[in-house]
């Protein structure tokens, strides 16, 4: 391959693509978190594919187990017959995940993309409590498909629905108004009040943090009192958790240290652990009143995701992996409050949670050209936030201290150096 | 793994499992047109993944370009950046399926499932044409999320929705009425009636034969006015060839035949090659008006699907399959139509087009016994239709001679024993 | 006044405004079925209030109803409160209409215009079945508040809207398609057919001769057809008796002759008598499931009306009025045959029931131009159909013979006039 | 007429009458402020039909303008041709009403009820803005028609739709929430961020004094900030002063006070002056992009009203009214702080402006009882609010001192008599 290349995408490929616009270079092969092009440039990935590449890039036990049952030819696609990795999936899953945090939940596989998992929550919730609407949060992303999009706040997203998107009300995430101003006592009074044109709804599905919409971490004592508002209206509540779970945040859900039990929880990304294409929702085993065949999908059996998937739930059997992240995640929090404090002219403001993190930026663009910068400068990062205002941190979970620091340095003198360009001035 | 496998599935998979109810056993290889399971009995597969396994499972070719790519290191994740199989997939599609096919379209790659790649086709004919409504056709199916549902007529799946779905107006397929009555002169009255109470739509989507609506194929000249009244009335045609493209008609694409240039195509399905998650979006150039992320989804970037998309393309390169599909296509068609000649007891109709065939019995739960007694004497198949009223033979496409004798053979003992079973009589 | 008074309105008055650009004159008196206007102008009116003044302008014996209640200072305006009027009408209505048709409903007011107590209808069509979609037909006409709206046919009506109406599904009224397609087999298969993409709707709308949407009068077999697949499939029958019903096609309600029993009936325009605000819904006692104030309207009690549609119900005690409209009607058919066939050269076609008549065109504006030039002749005629293609009389019921002879005259000469004008060879 | 009446409306009228139920006799007569039934009983009015009666009953100067119209054989019903009568009130009403308090608006009749001007406003705002989404406020009332009542928020009315109400967002009204919660800057937030979920609406809809929903009369200042944030936003404001208007807090217009000048204005009810069905919509000039006829309504040239609305007018032509109104104001005000502070056991609170003014109470039925027991000693006032739990007063405007004294002196004792009365203790 040769640097043509990149005219094969601007030809051939939609108008719709995006981040090869961000980073400009025809990847070919990764490892850890690590990448390189194809002239052998070597990336930090501080990306790690919007949270789908949590355990980094080709895991070499995954990719052992993945190779041997491909060359065994066991079963690649299956749709929801019974086959012997979805047993062991749903086994392992079972024992490792669901029982020592003392959970019980029924399975599904929708199809394998996040915003399949939130059509099926979404559907099972309004057909389990005969309800139509549905509160969602501002900044909230679950997906893009209608059903998930209708509870994306997004506007621009939105607005490329083409249709008036339904059967919701947007309520104010945690700190969205102000630091005063108290929200979930808003919530209530519309619940409350007869007349507020706001009726009871089937359920709330929110993020515990917010990965597209601003690396906005509510609060645990937020997240309990819409536990309970939740319990007092009888409304289910769904914890999308497609990208602050599965150990992002420090736990492998990301609600565990808050204490709640979410009625239904969604998970993608990185529970298929390797990248490979994998979704599930987890149901209160009350709530599964599906019809067989009531939702469903064609790749819902994607043997290969659930070999890797099983293979990455060896992470989860002691604390090392949470206790790794919990860690590191102190370090990263005071890098990003050091450039903060550093920097007053950018204006910044530390975000998120565990291995979610970003600064927020006042300065018009200033996110974007942090990640410019750190691109050239060899790390990959993405910029998050309604206008494009955090850049974004998400290195994979199982990174060593080696990888972190040198991901870190990047962003600092990117940092540094976008900051004493002249443009900053005239921002 | 042993018999007490099934009970995994029960006690932690959700109710909305199917297929593992109608196949209740655990599959653990294949090769080709074959699968085993745990307990080694050999089944013959006329299923092929509902059609996302038209080559067969686990196709040697494929499975060693990517095994190949696996052991290298090769990224697995990319979301939409740029990496070498990606852009090897995009020139090859290009080379090999569009341009002798004198065909240019730009690809887009929503998430890797066939709903999606419709409800990013449904947006965008919606933005291209500033209009809301679509016109669907009764018994089409196009995806369980909130967009594609919409648009899918099968009663059972829409209720499933939870909440009204709109801005779609039902015509009738080919047929749909009876045989006499001209469905399409209805149509047209309906868009050139001011009075009518149906706007012109921004698209029509159809499949050209439908394959969960009971194996309907629309006829070349009902397809060819079709295209004409899009083009009247400036309404945008997409092709949902999810099921029915990728050579499952005995063509690349389903609609080859009948002439006619869709304005926006659906492939997912078989698109992948080896039942590895796949779906693109081809779009007519100067419709490809997105901006960049107005539509995505995690796992667009699944560079597996992409190695072995590309594999599977070298069938495509001369018409060897093509040819094999035709020509055994006659064979199935005989012998269903023989079965139908000779048991009139189960009042069957012979239904489809090349290796999407099936046999329509107006007897209630005719179709489900076959079916049932096919899987007893080890050959896979399905039901379709509203009522499961047909019995639908999908084998892969490149199967030879023997499996398909066999096969066939099964299915002729296994509609014998369900007649003479009985039963048949007080249906 | 003066000749001024125009600007008034061109100055102070909504563009919105309609017959006062078709009729450009200001009106001042009126009685029986002639109008005039301050030059002292005598018009014939044809129009009678789009079917509001069946009995003509200020029957006398009405007004003296009336002028006796207002000097009596009898309640005017009640809500839904007890009066005497409102008593007296109930019985009234019940004796004289009810009763001797034996029909048994119960009466609602709804707010006092037509599209009110459609959108009542609806409302409680939806409460009883627990069903949200409405099937309409083709042309229909109901009102222009979203709810009604809804169940319009009308392109340009339903754009009007802003917003996309949902929850209808537009069926083919009785011959829309041609005369040889039988509609109500397509209707059928639709609800038979569990793959259609239609949902067993709450309820069908229509109008037993459309208005508004061209004097499209349903043969009464299709009527009796529709009240079957109802019945078959637990639909409720809406008629919307608003413009045929009170005598206009020859009988009290319209489907009378037909043998139709509705499950619900709209009743207004004419009902009140005198040309005052008055809408009813008559209800099948065994859907009266409204809890108290779940539908209504600040003028559902508007007395005045109350006392004039009493007095009007003094037409109904014997037949002499339906058999005035029955015999005068086959005048009205003969006269405008003898146009259609005398003047090949406007392609005409006759149409209607009773005094709900008119004649369609094929040629463009040809049915405008009639009006305009009856006008200048002193006859008030108004267009109906989605491309304004009929030219529409609608006489007072209880207009006498001289007064049908000289605006037919008039009829005549103005179409003379317009097929002998050259324009009409350019069209 | 005998005590059998009551019986005619349980037997023959749908089971949807309301207030036939709270105040349980017929009515006769009436006059001014005065009620009598057909026991001959009399009755103190404080309902003035929910503000259609601001005038009072049957004023004798409009009474004597309508016969004598009547007599003279006036046209009674003409659709929107030009009549005298209209011509007289448009022309009156700018004389009058618009140009001394320096505004310009086109006027617009819709159907003449207040539910058809509000459906004509939000129509207006989408065609003027193209956008769909209308913002609302809790405890809004704009009617029971699907568009008026998709913006309204009370939850039983709401559900009467039968379908989910679309294409609007409820924000708080002032003081919705609490005292101490600033309402305007969480709706300003949802406007201002991109990811709140909530697009740029239409219009804003609202009632400056809430009439059923809980007379909630919003600060001045908080209505000035509303018009500026429309303003910012360029969001048309529609007033909504079908009960708040023509006097009943004052001035003509309710929001007079507050200064603010609204981009379109509902009137109904009082705009008739004789309780004669009437609606209104005022437009901005510019605003006014109507077609011809793209919204109408039968009943909209109801002549009967323009000669009484005419004659109404001439209460204006000197502020005698208004200073009537403001001044009586304070006496009831200061009524009821008085009984709001003899008796604290009905924890209540004065609430309304000038002549809209209840108590709302926190006992459970209290409000009611208290009605019941005003109806016994002879007056009639209804209850307000989500949960009924306001008394309303709702004198006519022009009311003189014996009649308010009266009203108040019966209200105090039936106030009295319920506080008294041992089941309030167990509330």
């Amino acid at each position: 391959m040769t640097k043509t290349d990149m005219k094969v995408f601007e030809e051939l490929e939609s108008e719709v693509r995006s981040y090869c616009r961000s980073f400009p270079t025809v990847f070919t092969k990764a490892k850890g978190y690590k990448m390189w092009d194809e002239a052998g440039k070597e990336y930090i990935d501080f990306f790690s594919g919007a949270g789908a590449l949590n355990y980094g890039h080709n895991d070499p036990y995954m990719k052992e187990k993945l190779v041997e049952y491909i060359l065994s030819d066991g079963v690649t696609h299956s749709l929801d017959m019974a086959t012997a990795p979805k047993a062991e999936f749903l086994e392992t899953f079972n024992n490792v995940i669901l029982k020592p945090r003392n959970m019980e939940y029924k399975i599904m596989f929708p199809g394998p993309t996040g915003t399949n998992t939130v059509e099926s929550a979404l559907k099972l919730a309004r057909k389990a409590t005969g309800r139509t609407d549905i509160i969602s949060f501002t900044n909230g992303f679950h997906g893009m498909t209608i059903g998930s999009l209708s509870v994306t706040g997004n506007s621009f997203k939105r607005k490329g629905a083409g249709v008036p998107l339904q059967h919701v009300v947007t309520m104010p995430y945690d700190n969205f108004v102000s630091d005063s101003l108290d929200d979930l006592e808003y919530l209530e009074r519309f619940l409350e009040d007869r007349g507020s044109g706001v009726a009871i709804p089937a359920a709330m599905i929110l993020e515990t943090v917010q990965g597209e919409g601003g690396i906005n971490a509510a609060r645990f004592e937020w997240l309990q009192r819409i536990e309970a508002i939740c319990k007092r209206w009888d409304i289910l509540l769904i914890v999308d958790d497609v990208q602050a779970g599965v150990g992002r945040t420090g736990t492998f859900f990301s609600f565990e240290q808050a204490g709640i039990k979410p009625d239904i929880i969604c998970l993608s990304k990185s529970i298929g652990g390797y990248g490979t294409p994998l979704a599930i929702t987890l149901i209160r085993p009350d709530l599964d009143i599906w019809d067989p065949g009531e939702h469903n999908g064609t790749f819902r059996g994607n043997n290969h995701a659930f070999v890797t998937a099983t293979a990455a739930l060896s992470y989860w059997k002691d604390d090392t992996l949470e206790r790794n992240v919990q860690e590191k995640a102190k370090v990263i929090k005071a890098t990003l409050q050091k450039l903060v404090d550093m920097y007053p002219e950018m204006k910044g403001e530390v975000r998120g949670r565990g291995f979610m993190a970003g600064v927020a930026s006042e300065i018009e663009g200033f996110a974007s050209k942090v990640t410019a910068e750190a691109f050239q400068r060899g790390l990959i990062m993405e910029t998050s936030g309604p206008e494009d205002e955090v850049f974004k941190l998400f290195p994979p979970i199982n990174i060593d201290d080696e990888g972190l620091e040198k991901g870190l340095h990047i962003l600092e003198e990117s940092v540094k150096s976008v900051v004493g360009a002249k443009e900053l001035v005239g921002s």
